[in-house]
């Protein structure tokens, strides 16, 4: 069997998961796209061969041959366009966040439970590195013993031009969010934010120093600097009761030259998180056919955002803010 | 287009393959198995959905519906069915070695030669490895002048029981020799092999220490010890007029536990080589559709299983034996 | 000339002091020691050739043939003695803390003005480690911008019996607080604490988790936690406008056994800082000839004691808290 | 008790030893110098404190406050020099090589031998070396069972302009061939050496690879290459039964800086083995107090010096040479 897929967006992330789509996937066929900027949808669409182009994102998700449907529009359409596919009973791949506020994001939940089937899978690839796979195994298989801290640096060589304070918290720390709920396996209780000094490349108020307590008392701590000029660099080291465990995303070769020895440090996310981008597609592209979500659900979606949100008050009030998901749906254990 | 694909050999090799064309490489189908134990390519076909079950190998190269054949047989089976599918015209991914002896490899080339096409691909898969790519490319770049050593180590964690001196050479050895050949794009005038006193853990003669000098001067050393017991390890240092390439192919964490530090070694080859049997496959099946060859060709067979041959004579010597491969057809150029 | 050097308590540290003094510092004789259990100070006198000892410690610090003295008796001895030594006009080397009460370490300075000479060095010996010094040039250089973060880890194998939530601060993270004031060349406004939930080696709520705000907005964290079990590890990340520096204290050779490749982790901090140790002697030593002091002075020990009593107010508050160290008086700048 | 020391040659070597006499080695005195052109005598004299100058060495040797000898005069000078000191009863540390010949090698061992004490040791540094001596335990306790293989790279910087092809081998790999008979406790059989095509940046036939075969049958593997360009680098690999030890000689930080992560590599062997330098002075001093030898004995000398004979031979041969070192005295047992 083969899952014809619809990608709406084609900007960056759309054009990748084409690129994906068409050359990487097995199992997959990418049968059409769509665009507000339609010579963007038409230049994507050119490179997968006779790929349909359709005018509003709302017929890509009635299209008949469309199976499945990838959401990588602009973040404020994100929670539409996902209950969409939820209604047409279509499981979407929702690039992150799942919706622009907190109610939106309880919006698509409520649909996808009125309609009683998991379609919902929101983007945070990061799920699928195999760097956090192994961090991952070693908490489940007990391997160092209980957790007491995840350590976590994530740093930009040079921030978005469109970033804010905010933003620093709301779109690169909440993959922290995400990664570390993935891991721990609990909520967040608490957060605190404490902002350094800026950087003279620094159009804001930035790096941020964010500092998560887990229900159980796990601590988690985000280095947030998005012009950290020298490269992309994500980090996490995961210590536990008997040992640790830290990310180690080398380059597959090193060099020794001009008094220098070492590794070359990518620029930015692509060639990091490339294998994580592949098989986030690939798993998700199988759990269609074997009907076993993977990845962050709907509500992990929401627990993410509405966590970024409690920090981002805490940003704003200097201190710490308790943080209130309310009580997880059944619906979405395990 | 679809690329469908037959498989001669259902062992460890033709299972592996079976599994990537089934689950990872976009633009293969998989459509028929053949092996001589049918109960086992029986388990084979299963895996992998609707496969039909060829009694013989010719009846699957044969088979109208088989555009390209992978030969995972055993080695002495490789050149007769390498000639075959070269007479049937169609492509083949042949492990490695290409033929059991060097008349043999000839043939396969006279044969393909006769054709006029470029249709046979030997499976020396490390061309594919991320590690000697980047390598490869520091040397097309003159990132660091031209060459002067390639150091190879190549350990098993555990002899195969059926492992003599001379294997050590032709079937692990030669793997070395292959890849040298591609990063340094010569052949080697000669070459020294020093047996080193045995390990208590191997069974006959080995290690070995082999030393290869290509034409144009580099020297290529091999340690080759297939009992190191702790692992399975291929390194490889590249060493050129101003700089140094190293393989560090780590895994993606690093652990402190016990009063240590650092990483896991794997067992065998597998994990080691995922990435580059996976990549062999794509690219091969992408090759297959635009027509332009990649990986190591008969000629690339042949010279590495004649230079193998070259280091057998010796070690049997116990000195410095002069490689022969006599002048490279215009056809193989490139 | 040779500078004749009594230790006073002969513990642990005492007796690693014996040991460098007698075999490692050259223009160093240690004349006496002293210790309150007088089979200990016995012993150590042994160890050292012919060494007289004192019964009590103001005897040591009034013999004639002794130009300077070395403090490791317990902490609440230190004021009373390094105050001893400065009326005596005698250099001392004290262990950390400088005072067991902040009072006392003013009371410390106090006099040491009055006398007009600088004659008190406290026993913070990370500032000789060659990797807080090569992380301190590259501040003081300018070569990445400058300084944002500083991730410092204090990590030892298994606390000491007598060990409590606040001794993690007072007795360990002091010398975070220490090398941070070093390095960065200035106080910090404000400090939060955090608590894990404990490890189930830990008699007490540890680990900590300290968040220090430097006077120009430079954030230095701490994570304290003294039940490992792995060993003993202390790590530092300097993180700056352009560029990172880490400590990097792995052991001479790495090793490969049993699938696991790496380094070995020391159990205590002997070995780890052996080199601070033995330089910390080697250039208090210098200092005493030339009269340039080195290291910690008075006020740097004064400044990590306030500075960790105000981590244990916020410690009890569970808040952020600020720190009120006053003005550095002039005596004691550059 | 002191032990009161003169030097003989004050070029770089001559002036480091002083420096390290003067400064860092406990319980030596420097009290004079010598060396043939006076004014640079007495520059390094002038760095010493009131040291005295000899015109001659064998006045120095002679003086009577003199307890022990260090010679750093030109490598033809060692024999005659080192014979005079044996005369006059004094321990002697003689830069490497200890003669110019085998022959004046030969008759140093005689009259040491004459005289009944062990007087001699030649500079061979490495054998103080942090990381060899790691390496060394782990042979001694037979961790990982019997050694196999010791791989060895010499890499400068940039060679010498007085380096010839043979003192690639006589000069610096000469240091491998002592460090491996400390290593593995035997002496060589065989040697073949290979070179491989020149360096642009080479003024002569190097870098070479040289293959040592040990009475027992441990290769040993020798890359000797001299305009590396990129720094200083010396590597160690010894590979056992069951597991391997690498030198690991880091410096004390890493950085990351411009896309690239990583350590500096020295410019030369002064700060990689100055841990070596000093301990080998301070071990000195304390074996003539207890009159136990260490490091490379006058046979130690002979037999370096003796096998990289062979290795010239081979080199100028193009072949395999046995050595022969005729058996070891009684007298330079253990």
């Amino acid at each position: 069997m083969t899952v014809q897929i619809g990608i709406i967006g084609c900007g960056v992330m759309g054009a990748d998961h084409c690129r994906l789509l068409h050359g990487e996937i097995f199992g997959a066929k990418l049968v059409a796209v769509q665009d507000s900027d339609r010579p963007r949808a038409a230049l994507v669409a050119a490179s997968a061969g006779d790929v349909r182009i359709h005018d509003f994102a709302h017929d890509l998700i009635a299209d008949r041959d469309i199976d499945a449907v990838v959401i990588a529009s602009p973040d404020h359409t994100h929670a539409a366009l996902a209950t969409a596919c939820v209604e047409a009973g279509k499981p979407v791949l929702c690039e992150k966040p799942l919706a622009a506020t907190i109610e939106e994001c309880q919006a698509v939940m409520t649909m996808e439970m009125t309609g009683g089937r998991r379609l919902v899978q929101v983007g945070y690839m990061r799920r699928f590195d195999p760097g956090y796979r192994a961090m991952k195994r070693s908490l489940d298989d007990q391997q160092f013993g209980r957790p007491l801290f995840l350590h976590c640096v994530h740093r930009n060589a040079v921030a978005p031009h469109y970033i804010t304070s905010d933003l620093v918290i709301a779109n690169s720390s909440v993959h922290e969010i995400d990664i570390a709920r993935f891991l721990l396996d609990e909520e967040f209780a608490a957060v605190t934010v404490i902002s350094a000094r800026s950087s003279r490349h620094a159009a804001m108020r930035q790096p941020q120093f964010i500092v998560l307590e887990s229900a159980s008392g796990v601590i988690v701590t985000v280095e947030a600097f998005l012009d950290a000029q020298y490269g992309y660099d994500v980090q996490a080291e995961l210590v536990c009761e008997d040992g640790t465990v830290s990310l180690a995303p080398n380059p597959p070769v090193s060099r020794r030259h001009a008094h220098r020895e070492g590794f070359e440090i990518d620029g930015d996310w692509r060639a990091r998180f490339a294998d994580a981008y592949r098989d986030q597609l690939k798993e998700w592209v199988a759990s269609i056919e074997d009907g076993r979500p993977v990845g962050s659900s709907a509500w992990d979606g929401y627990a993410a955002s509405a966590t970024a949100a409690a920090a981002l008050e805490a940003l704003a009030a200097g201190g710490k803010t308790a943080t209130n998901l309310g009580e997880r749906p059944a619906f979405y254990a395990g």
